[in-house]
């Protein structure tokens, strides 16, 4: 019997005790005879009535000095005070599994670092991606590789809107105020639609996938507010969705690495990922392309993810699984050095004029034709974000400018 | 410094001591800094010229009575000699790495067996899905869930053929032709063509997705040689895509599983899966569904499978990764119960009374249309196989009937 406590009953706590009852004897089959039991939870309400009512503390020290708690269950969300109770746990000779992004983004390679010391393990898959196993994956499956890209569409509420707005035309507001009335978007949306939370993702699968840390800080992050109706129609016209695409690869010795929404074509098998699904695209010198598909959010698929990682975690007591990520700082590419083909629509009362001065700056492009009038748009030919950006400033007048996933 | 052998210096074990040398330090670092190394490799044929050529041996005994000799890759396929090869390397102490379906399909419990006695692995990602990480995933990653169903496109042969097919609306046999010099399909093309090769992949998932063993000699199997481009014509009239699925789910406290072409529409995520590309669809009851998707065959993608077990193995000397594959046969659905929607193909002269027939026989049917002369063609509802089979042969005159994926 290895016992458990786990802090927060909020959507995902209450999954994961839904699931550690609910799945009891395959849970015990997988952890080769050790039941998994619920000791703890910790939250600020009580729950009468609820079968865990028992089993509320209010005072985390009650989990901490209790010596037969042996994994702890992180699913607060937020750093503080979630770091500083994992920490606390992790010195008191207890393993820590988490759903919250957040904090292994801000805190991971510390936390690893303490877990290893201690031979106890800091486990997260549900901290990406929810119910998609990607975390094991690159840490155990795709070793013998190097990996030269990872890409995700690691936003389900950005990636249910621009779906939405793609299949029905409809602005970003009118589909945004509906995810909010469905539950799919927060009442402040912003973590989501400014590209916060596929940021922290893509600096924690980045930092997994070459082996040093990266820090969202230093990602270069765009979000989906300026994407219009009229942007998907163009998006369209040259055969492409657009999506929210956190991407990181290696250029050289570097990495470059970006949050933004991009134009994607039916070659990429991202293309085909829609509504509030997740994806991750890695690429490997030896490997190819391989993508993880699957629910990126919800109670049960990110419970389900977490119980995995406890399953994991009761199977190695006492020893540590392996993970390769250093505290080294990994130094990225200057985004002003990124290369992309930008799809660019410029407002002009002189067509002809607008390509001459198109021309003149950016050399012969491709003009693409949606039927909306007073602008002229077009796709340049790979460009420099940073050359793009000033040749632009130059042009004047550009109304949006959206990259082209190569 | 860790010492394996490599049984069969073929397009697989040429890639394995290719990324083994050519990653050496990337490896060493996932291996937690123990370096693995190529001493010996087995094959009838000597390599004079290659770097292998001091580690060629003939003679199997010099492997197995090496006792540096700590993990042994066999990349002959084939169930003889590699069975008697591998269970003596077991028996001897070493642990053994596969990319072998036959193997692994025919005698997979007893060698999990024999390992786990003897405190050693036997590993098989690469023998189901070339590339994509999905036997690891199956039995470390869904470990907090119940598995509902498990289907994939495991075979990219066939997957070429018919992508092609659809896209250029050729015949199987201009297809296959072209196929064949382009090195995608073999001389004698039946182990992919009549579905055996996903035969054996379903019943490795399905026997580790339900714990039990599935043999794939029970397992319905139909190849895809029936399949013509009217075929075709008619499923992209109703918005599908034929793909060769094998598929497995439980029914009740029953399994079912089959091989078969079929009618795949576009909010399913295997739908969009073309050309060489394998994937695999797995639904869980707390997670929904997850995709893996990627290269299912190439030197390279699969010797970055053999590596990735080579690396685990390193990694547990002395230590069984648990898998769970009891050796007690699970009892598969009769696949007369089986239940479908068909499209159904019947030759006519005469419209009106094929409809009388139709309806009298299936009830109301949806009719469809594809320009094809001389046929009647419809979708019936819901029906068990054995029911279908039975009214199709009272009916009579059927040219084709392919089964659609609810």
């Amino acid at each position: 019997m290895i016992n458990i406590a786990v802090l927060g009953y909020g959507t995902v706590g209450s999954g994961v005790v839904e699931i550690i009852s609910g799945n009891r004897d395959n849970i015990k089959k997988r952890t080769g005879g050790k039941e998994i039991s619920v000791k703890y939870v910790l939250d600020k309400k009580d729950f009468p009535g609820n079968p865990i009512q028992d089993k509320v503390v209010h005072d985390y020290d009650v989990i901490l000095n209790d010596p037969e708690v042996k994994i702890v269950v992180e699913v607060m969300g937020g750093v503080e005070p979630a770091y500083t109770y994992v920490k606390q746990a992790l010195l008191k000779g207890k393993s820590v599994v988490t759903s919250n992004k957040e904090l292994v983004a801000a805190h991971g390679p510390e936390l690893l670092a303490i877990s290893k010391e201690n031979k106890l393990n800091f486990l997260f898959e549900a901290s990406v991606g929810g119910g998609i196993p990607i975390i094991r994956p690159l840490n155990q499956s795709l070793t013998a590789d190097e990996i030269e890209e990872i890409s995700g569409i690691l936003n389900g509420t950005t990636n249910y809107v621009l779906s939405k707005m793609t299949k029905e035309g409809s602005s970003f507001h009118t589909v945004l105020k509906e995810a909010q009335d469905l539950g799919y978007a927060e009442r402040d949306p912003s973590a989501d639609v400014d590209g916060h939370d596929a940021c922290r993702k893509i600096a924690i699968l980045s930092s997994l996938a070459f082996g040093m840390h990266v820090d969202f800080k230093d990602i270069y992050t765009e979000g989906i507010a300026n994407i219009s109706d009229i942007d998907i129609k163009y998006a369209k016209e040259i055969g492409g969705h657009i999506k929210l695409l956190a991407t990181s690869e290696k250029i050289g010795d570097q990495v470059l690495a970006m949050v933004a929404p991009m134009i994607v074509k039916p070659d990429n098998p991202l293309y085909s990922v829609n509504d509030v699904f997740n994806a991750i695209f890695v690429r490997g010198r030896y490997i190819g392309d391989v993508m993880f598909y699957g629910s990126g959010a919800g109670k049960l698929p990110t419970a389900s993810s977490v119980v995995s990682d406890v399953v994991d975690a009761a199977k190695h007591i006492g020893t540590n699984i392996m993970t390769i990520w250093s505290s080294k700082k990994l130094d990225l590419c200057d985004v002003k050095r990124a290369k992309h083909q930008f799809l660019v629509r410029v407002a002009t009362d002189d067509e002809e004029e607008t390509k001459k001065q198109v021309t003149g700056l950016f050399g012969v492009v491709r003009q693409v034709r949606a039927g909306i009038d007073g602008e002229f748009a077009f796709i340049t030919n790979d460009i420099e974000e940073g050359e793009f950006k000033e040749k632009s400033r130059q042009l004047g007048g550009v109304i949006n400018r959206i990259r082209i996933k190569a």
